[in-house]
């Protein structure tokens, strides 16, 4: 089948690569539409180390076959998946879920081919029913819709804070929509005019980061991936405020906390988030995820979809097998 | 009157130090014994910028006189006193106290003279009584005391909660034993046998930060105030855990935030902290914390005291002027 295989940080097309088989307790899937995100380009620069096989986690597709045990309901149906798989067995699996298992793989990420190819396999426990309502050029922003929803689970986000979101691009912008709809009033960060265009589009607050004054926010939301944004978003927060990290940093940077202890801030972490709350706001159609589309391209042109995803200010590329 | 004065991050006694006189809504104390805290001592190494005048801020004493409007009923009182003096009318002192007024002013630390000197003058407000039965040895540990209580403010310690303070120090000890009042497990960690002591002598779990593997805590409490110090904690941090910062960083630090983000771990800045709860521990006699007194020295003596507190694991240092 085709597919985008990574190895040594270094991304191929292939033909031959073959088809997987849906094993006990899992389904195979015809992947319909997939969605480059800032993850698989930050794998392919070899930020990330030592993955090797199909790159992509964001998905919609067809269950064509399940495996043994697997409910026969589910071929035909169309789904999106989470994308980490615990042992399912482990104290951790069994409090916290799948992403913090410490043996978990992770589709295209980790020890798992990924969803850049004609046919992935997963769990069927990973998998939700698409409503027909939703497009698959929607249901395919449900992964990083999750990830902005996780916020939410972590922050008790409350509609009088004053939130920023640093970092406009493609993440960044969900993350502000999702916090908006808490009648939350927020303001989207760049540091430059032209990032700002869309998220003006959507009607959220926008400014350039170097316009605000330290302290401005009572919640900060950093969605850069770099050590500068990170300053800033600190910078940007009140005493006794708040700070989401949403994404991971190249390596080691070189970070003043001073602030975070002079002025008692709270930083948390965020990476995965919960699938059925991002697939209920797509339904109720509040998130207008198809704006947000750049390009779709076959897979065959899948170095080029790379290319294009990877320009500065590129919105969201598709990937059609 | 005598006092130890920092100029230039110079530390100098002197015996000709200006009288302060209790103006409006102040009291002038006569400081009884002071204590001697890592700050000072990152003060007078010039890690601290700018601050000039007396010295210290942990200190217990008797009103003298009180200024214009002051209740004379606290003339003749044994007071401790908090160290934050706000504006007393922004927005920030009103909801979130003095400890975050932009325009703060800090006993021994900013913009105001310290306690290392025969007299202070102290907002009434900022006063709490002494009751009899608290030696004086023992209430100058309120204010440290109180920083350790400022962490059960921040995070819900739970009673069940797996949890390690790195740094076995002066006040890691005293957060260590706050955190263990919740009935929680606490175990002491450091670099070195010798540093454990104490705390075992506390009834604390002591241990090697490198004997511990990764996410073994579900709660960790950092009191180094080093970069390693960081890292170790960030370490032993389980997904999902908690961090607090209790100590600030000099400068900047190569810091890698990966961890932070893959595992969704919390990280709190934990500062000054209440008074009140602070002296009701002392008052039930729970924390032993005349145990951890080195020495005690007079202000003439204050630059000896200095050395004496700057030894490799050394206690608490006392001054009385």
């Amino acid at each position: 089948m085709k597919a985008l295989y990574l190895k040594n940080g270094m991304l191929e097309y292939r033909d031959d690569y073959p088809r997987p088989t849906a094993v006990f307790g899992e389904a195979l899937i015809r992947v319909s539409v997939a969605g480059i995100c800032s993850t698989d380009l930050e794998m392919v620069k070899g930020y990330v180390d030592g993955f090797t096989g199909v790159l992509g986690h964001e998905f919609v597709g067809v269950v064509e076959a399940v495996g043994s045990a697997g409910d026969g309901n589910w071929v035909g149906q169309r789904v999106v998946g989470s994308i980490n798989i615990g042992c399912g067995h482990c104290a951790v699996c069994e409090h916290d879920g799948a992403e913090h298992c410490p043996t978990r793989r992770v589709l295209g990420i980790h020890n798992r081919d990924g969803v850049f190819a004609e046919y992935v396999t997963v769990p069927i426990v990973n998998l939700l029913l698409v409503p027909d309502g939703v497009a698959d050029e929607t249901a395919v922003f449900v992964e990083p819709l999750a990830a902005a929803c996780r916020i939410r689970e972590q922050v008790m986000v409350k509609p009088t804070m004053k939130t920023a979101v640093v970092g406009p691009g493609r993440l960044g912008i969900l993350i502000g929509k999702v916090l908006s709809l808490a009648g939350t009033e927020v303001t989207m960060l760049g540091r430059r005019a032209v990032s700002l265009e869309l998220p003006a589009q959507w009607g959220l607050q926008t400014g350039l980061v170097d316009d605000f004054a330290d302290d401005s926010f009572d919640f900060v939301v950093e969605a850069t991936g770099n050590a500068a944004g990170f300053a800033h978003s600190m910078r940007l927060t009140r005493p006794l405020g708040q700070l989401v990290l949403k994404s991971t940093f190249a390596g080691k940077a070189d970070l003043d906390l001073t602030k975070l202890v002079v002025a008692e801030i709270s930083v948390t972490g965020s990476r995965c988030g919960p699938f059925a709350p991002a697939l209920r706001l797509l339904v109720q159609g509040v998130v207008d995820v198809e704006s947000t589309i750049e390009a779709t391209f076959s897979l065959r042109d899948g170095l080029s979809a790379f290319e294009q995803a990877t320009k500065a200010g590129a919105r969201k590329v598709l990937l059609r097998p």
